[in-house]
């Protein structure tokens, strides 16, 4: 007896089951480390490389000039007198403010988000998806895309036993979902993606987990990632229609999660929404099958993750729900304004005609082929080191190599009472300097060990990063066979 | 069967029974009336006055200037370089930035806030209650208190049935606390504020409410609001004593919503922190009760609700349980960072030897006092209609006038099915264009009935406002004599 009112054993149980990797043990060592450091201890290595997270301007990506500027001007609208910036800038600055309360970033939007900003999604979501149709209505601003994912699976979940609802969810997958799903008490459904076969999603695979998971719950949802996360590939059109093509004949509510939907590299790939596929598969579907889909400031070329910004974009669902939706979300009040009005500059960005545009869309095309060359030399690397197989990075921000861990090792973790993986990664920070995930934390096939990196930091950098781990898993090998 | 996945019928039952007035269809329909103004439909007024939320800039407020210059500093480091921004406002900037991945605003942060900000925190509550402690590791920045306080109260949820945990919260309350206790499927426990003696709270009236709830749940913590929301009441120092006493012979985690914590207006009034009357009443209570108090940018001086910025400190909170709470944080990744920043400024102001200082203090002082006067003018006013009755505005930013209604309105709304309240709002908006939020959205003694109005209309609207109120409550209670 503590005498508190509040402990482990008396707090909410779902909270316990919660992991979220990304930001678990390895990261709080690194953090250590880093601080040890700076007071001067000796280590093996001068710096942490961090490769934990998929955090773009942490790892010294520059944000876009454009953004930056009418960001500014919102927040401090004299500037609007400053003729240093741009004319388009300071339009689109003037258009925002107005759509604002009092005609500042200060007052609370509408829940949804603002009026303005929601049109400029739609329309941006009828751009990149041929002319499909897009109502903003539909649109919901979030504070980033962690939270719109949230409070859709929040609304899916009921039920108890087995009638509890069952979501879906790829194995390897991004951790907000298991996290999302234990707090909510609903029940996981793992389908494994094919690492055979560049990380793909095969139905087959899909019917296995949804009939095995009938007999003990009520399966109502599925997630996907695409591009991946961890896993970086990127999905054939046939296989959306695929996926597509299951939910409508399961009846599953489907998620779709887009955030890095600018992040394609690999030759051959292209990135293509499901609701674009769902559309093009006709009404049979595309007046049926109920789909949110997800997408944030965060990722693709600007990488502002400090902002929060995103939304989701419902089709088929019911009206409602819909109503419940927007008063669930009127209950925080609103997603943070700067976001949003960095999330209309995303889907709103300089015209040809407009002064902004050049340097724009050089910055923007040098953060892509950065990545896209990042994304290649973190493959061909790895996959010259013996006991590291990795698919190539046809999108996304992440590789998630498979390592070999000899039995001795696995012995010796298991004596700490650590996942392989986890000691694996913890003696890699600990040598090296090296700071990367387990795959115990996104979730792979039993007996299957990786890690995931992100492609993030700078080229040189990344080298050096690269060639550290070469070296590591040599030395590590050696010393446990 | 609608064929559909997700329906009313299929979806969280929890959700269904969220409510949140604020932005019922009250603003709703406010919003209609604005489309169709704008649209040259005639009604018997040319604008709709909105006094439903406490949103500060939508009703004309000024941002502090300060504030927005640092902001744009931090949202666009070029203009470091501009002379034309005062030295103290560059030096900030630099501070904030240095403190962010990468120097961008556009990074992660650590998912409990940025380190530096939560030193500031730190510091700030130590000057604020007289040099009693503070730790920033007990800081824990946040999306708006909302999201703070969601997530202490998602923590504190366990249990079944007669072991399910309740929580107290004050009637009239503010609808956050019933709709997140809703969403998690806790029991609401109500202790009513004392009207009749200024909406004082009355250990008494704990004590009943308590008795009460024990036989059905377990109480576990209690909430109260300070300055109060929607009642305007400020706790003298003897009121929080004892609310302490009693959490600690009752053992109940204490939650202090003290966002309104500047907005004091009436004479003998003042804000003392529940921490430092908890600190001052000695270790017998501060190395005992377990204490979350919360803070945002969205209320006192600043009203930058936009921003989505806060805190919340925690007091004797079992680390097993802190640890658990850093974990959760983690899975949304991390607050907002420009709110993060302007947190920053808001507990780390201009000082007397900086030159932005004057400017500051101008600016402060200018929006308190006008809060002030219209706390004093929508008192006065209000009191000389006859059928309406308000205790003086103390504190925060609105009134929760009791309204007489007719026998035969009530009626009426019956016959509707609507609340006599609602009734009475939705006609005083539709013929006088006043928009307010029944007093049945906040909780009230049945059988009585209020509004709740914001004094944030500027001083000359909210003249013509009340005046309207009055010329409607006049003609509402003859027509139904
Ligand atoms: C697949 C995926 N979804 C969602 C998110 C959430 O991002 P945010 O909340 O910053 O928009 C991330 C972040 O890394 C992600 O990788
Ligand atoms: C008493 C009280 N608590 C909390 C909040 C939440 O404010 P925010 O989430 O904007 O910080 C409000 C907003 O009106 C409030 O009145």
């Amino acid at each position: 007896m503590t005498g508190l009112v509040l402990t482990l054993d008396t707090m909410n149980p779902n909270i316990k089951r919660v992991e979220y990797a990304v930001r678990g043990p390895i990261v709080q060592r690194a953090m250590q480390l880093e601080k040890e450091l700076q007071e001067g201890v000796k280590k093996p290595f001068t710096e942490v490389i961090k490769a934990n997270i998929g955090d773009c301007h942490a790892m010294g990506q520059q944000p876009i000039t454009f953004f930056r500027q009418v960001l500014a001007l919102c927040s401090y609208p004299e500037l609007l007198n400053d003729n240093k910036f741009p004319e388009d800038a300071k339009d689109r600055a003037r258009r925002i403010l107005q759509a604002c309360g009092g005609g500042s970033i200060g007052a609370y939007s509408a829940s949804q988000g603002i009026e303005l900003v929601r049109q400029d999604v739609s329309r941006y979501i009828v751009r990149r998806d041929g002319g499909v149709p897009s109502n903003p209505d539909n649109i919901y601003l979030s504070t980033g895309a962690s939270d719109a994912i949230a409070t859709m699976l929040k609304l899916l979940v009921s039920g108890e036993g087995p009638t509890r609802t069952g979501v879906m969810i790829s194995i390897p997958q991004y951790p907000l979902y298991s996290a999302a799903l234990a707090d909510l008490g609903a029940i996981q459904i793992n389908y494994y993606l094919d690492e055979s076969n560049n990380w793909s999603l095969a139905v087959g695979e899909l019917r296995r987990a949804l009939e095995a998971a009938r007999k003990h719950c009520n399966p109502r949802a599925l997630c996907v990632i695409n591009p991946g996360n961890p896993t970086g590939q990127v999905q054939s059109r046939q296989c959306i229609e695929d996926v597509i093509r299951f939910a409508a004949e399961e009846n599953l509510f489907l998620m779709a999660d887009e955030v890095y939907q600018d992040n394609v590299y690999a030759e051959g790939c292209q990135f293509h929404s499901f609701k674009k596929v769902l559309f093009e598969m006709g009404p049979k579907y595309s007046e049926k099958v109920e789909l949110a889909s997800f997408h944030s400031t965060s990722k693709c070329y600007m990488g502002e993750c400090g902002f929060r910004g995103g939304y989701m974009e419902v089709i088929n669902l019911d009206p409602a729900v819909k109503a419940q939706l927007t008063k669930l979300v009127s209950v925080r009040l609103c997603p943070p304004v700067p976001g949003q009005a960095l999330l209309d500059l995303v889907v709103n960005p300089p015209q040809p005609d407009e002064p902004s545009y050049s340097t724009f869309m050089n910055e923007r095309t040098a953060v892509l082929a950065a990545l896209a060359e990042k994304a290649r030399m973190t493959e061909e690397i790895l996959n010259k080191v013996p006991g590291i197989r990795c698919n190539p990075v046809q999108g996304a921000m992440y590789s998630f190599p498979q390592i070999q861990i000899p039995h001795k090792a696995i012995e010796e973790a298991k004596e700490k009472g650590q996942a392989p993986d986890m000691f694996y990664c913890m003696t890699l920070l600990d040598e090296m300097g090296i700071c990367v995930v387990p795959g115990s934390g996104f979730g792979q096939r039993d007996g299957t060990y990786h890690f995931r990196m992100t492609i993030l930091p700078p080229t040189d950098k990344l080298k050096i990063f690269l060639a550290k781990v070469k070296e590591f898993h040599q030395r590590f090998t050696e010393r446990y066979s």
